[in-house]
């Protein structure tokens, strides 16, 4: 008899469960999965993995379950350092009179750095591998989020306005195509135009986004009737409601991460449907700042492509997407009436795969699948917290604390080991948020 | 010149930041609270109390914030062990199909002391120190948070039909009294009447626990107004809501314990303050099992005496107060339309002292004043999860996670010790919920 030596491989990953997301809500249990220059190999029943791959390291997980990493899907992560700074006021007391004049004061390089580097230790911690960045400094954003092997869509702001960004359209365009174009042929940064909002962007902004986006052919994401009160803004100035502006404009296409959508009509829910465009849901910036509430389960039954977002910290006041997604299920079936609404494994899906799908990564990470990237978050359920255990799906979304996450890996690359940072200066990411509070409530 | 030699008592915690929540949203940094026979003697600035009182133990906690011990306000605690048996289902599957049949199955003495066993576990580990529990077999239920040093006030349940609990109505009665009595003398244990709901009660029985509520001095806690269903249906059938039944018969008093009230008029709200009435809301659950929207800031607003609760495990799936904290102000602001709503002061009020005031216990509880038992739990703020740090009280609500609590007291007997806990078998527990899990799944 003839036999097959083991294949040699970076990583094997064995596992008490795997929850691969696609195929939809399905729990493969003592399966391992096999990764190799960054990519999923394999994903096997453990006994058959050990006779086929000799992997360079093994490392086995008897109480957990192993899930594709988290995709927050919008947030603002130079924020997390305004973390708390001003809660419980009114929308605009908030954003007027605390968030802006701190910002004014604090915003430059440094603070994105360092605001980036505290967000990327947060979400490690809490099981996220993918960011989609929404915020000044893209290059410096995208060079952080590099340097720190985090994966990330990063952002290439337009607004209206000068900021300590850019100054007039052309720089801001300018701008936005050179810090593209920096990152073309890196592995975990990508790009995508993010319009600021229909409120703050011009026609003829939105032209020119149209036209780029399709020529560098990256999304465009932006936020998208956050509120009531923007719509009916739009209505009285330009006669339309934003989300028609942006028809007409030529937006609404499988580009578009169109972020928060608490006001939708039905007939803008079938052309999200149509046009393949994907909605962000935030439930709990919704929340927070009393914005209104999003149709999540009209838009899962329409079909369309809902993936889940913090938003940033000065609105959450947190990074973690197992709230985000324990929320969003909750949520979602008081807003329906139906306690049957957007179950666990949809919630695990929009916070994975849809989220992948939105922006852009769709075959690249989401799920874990033979060929994706081995971007992976371990997850203990032996906690008191989370037994007894009847499903683990629901266990995930309505049970477990992120602090439960044990491992993560991007691209096969570990970051999180048994809830230690790897490669990365804790202490000194405390040291300079520290130093940075100290600034802000300074001014 | 005399010296006043330093008085001996039991214990001194001295803590980077206290939270009395009496008085009112204050922060008292570098704070000490001293103990002694299990009550609070004094809170003083932490110099002070080194010269003042010399203690036979004393902790420090240099980066935690020290607050009242949760009191988790509505539980059904046994039921801890259906943790996720039967998730995103419409209500009456839930119930009918999958809740009742499982309990049919298990319910008695060991099923209801190991659940109670789980829940204090959990309890403990996430800062609650007083639970307001609901279930059959409230001796065994009392007997269990006695001999564990949980703080209860134990449901003496009355419903129009026959459980393994009891048979006929004198048999509940019967029972009731005698669990009564058993814990006349405890001083953690009390007790409430807990008729299931309106629709399960007849007005002879609620006649009955009138009377006695007010001859043994307890509290009357019930679901009330949890569905519009529940308020339609009592209105076919009586022509009154089920609060007007209620105010009909008189127990719309101070000692009502009025769970979820989702439907609420403004005569009612208005009704609830004027008498006195508690209003527990359940946020999560209510989420969960699409009961509706409890209208917490009109609450509020109108000065009802507000407590938060998370229900039982099997519509929650946790026993998480920080997460209801959390939820709780969130939603809120989203259902009153107001981002200034319901703050992170008035939540951590909510689930502390106003639980207190609604179990009978405001002058024994819910606030670290002196004369109160000490209650406490200690929450380590330093994680990167909770910096930067601006706003100790906002951070509490909006950016904790219940792991970060270190150390709870209860009566001044330590019951987490930097987050192990204390004479508690942690693994014997979980080996027995492992073992009801492998009986609840085969049954």
């Amino acid at each position: 008899m003839s036999q097959i030596p083991p294949q040699p491989v970076d990583l094997m990953i064995e596992a008490r469960w795997v929850v691969p997301v696609e195929p939809h809500a399905v729990v493969l249990e003592d399966h391992a999965v096999v990764a190799d220059g960054g990519r999923i190999v394999a994903v096997l029943p453990i006994a058959d993995a050990r006779a086929a791959y000799a992997p360079r390291e093994r490392v086995e997980l008897g109480e957990h379950a192993l899930i594709p990493g988290l995709v927050n899907s919008h947030t603002h992560n130079p924020m997390t350092l305004l973390r708390g700074l001003a809660d419980d006021l009114p929308l605009m007391v908030w954003l007027q009179q605390h968030i802006w004049p701190a910002e004014a004061k604090v915003i430059g390089p440094e603070f994105v750095r360092d605001g980036v580097e505290l967000a990327v230790a947060e979400m490690l911690r809490g099981g996220t591998t993918c960011a989609n960045e929404n915020y000044f400094f893209p290059d410096v954003i995208g060079a952080t989020y590099r340097r720190m092997g985090f994966r990330a869509v990063v952002g290439l702001p337009v607004i209206e306005f000068p900021t300590a960004w850019a100054t007039t359209q052309d720089d801001y365009f300018a701008r936005a195509v050179a810090v593209h174009d920096s990152f073309l042929s890196d592995n975990l940064i990508s790009t995508a135009f993010a319009p600021h909002a229909p409120y703050t962007v011009s026609d003829e902004s939105f032209e020119r986004i149209r036209l780029l986006s399709d020529q560098l052919d990256i999304p465009v994401h932006l936020h998208l009737h956050e509120t009531a009160h923007e719509v009916a803004e739009e209505k009285t100035k330009s006669g339309l409601r934003p989300f028609q502006r942006l028809q007409k404009l030529g937006l609404v296409n499988d580009r578009l991460i169109a972020v928060h959508m608490t006001q939708v009509t039905e007939g803008e829910i079938a052309a999200c449907a149509a046009a393949g465009v994907s909605v962000v849901h935030c439930p709990e910036s919704n929340l927070k700042l009393a914005s209104g509430f999003c149709p999540a389960e009209k838009l899962r039954q329409a079909g369309v492509n809902l993936a889940l977002g913090t938003d940033g910290c000065a609105s959450n006041n947190d990074l973690d997407m197992f709230g985000e997604m324990r929320t969003a299920a909750l949520l979602a079936k008081a807003v329906a009436g139906d306690a049957a609404a957007f179950d666990a494994a949809y919630a695990l899906r929009a916070a994975t795969l849809h989220g992948a799908q939105a922006i852009g990564l769709g075959a690249c990470i989401g799920s874990i699948e033979v060929g994706k990237q081995a971007d992976l978050a371990a997850v203990r359920l032996s906690d008191l917290e989370t037994q007894p255990l009847f499903n683990v799906v629901s266990q995930l979304v309505y049970a477990t604390g992120r602090h439960q996450v044990t491992d993560v890996w991007i691209a096969g690359q570990r970051k999180l080991a048994a809830r230690e940072l790897v490669d990365i200066d804790t202490a000194a990411i405390l040291a300079k948020t520290r130093a940075w509070r100290e600034r802000i409530a300074a001014a």
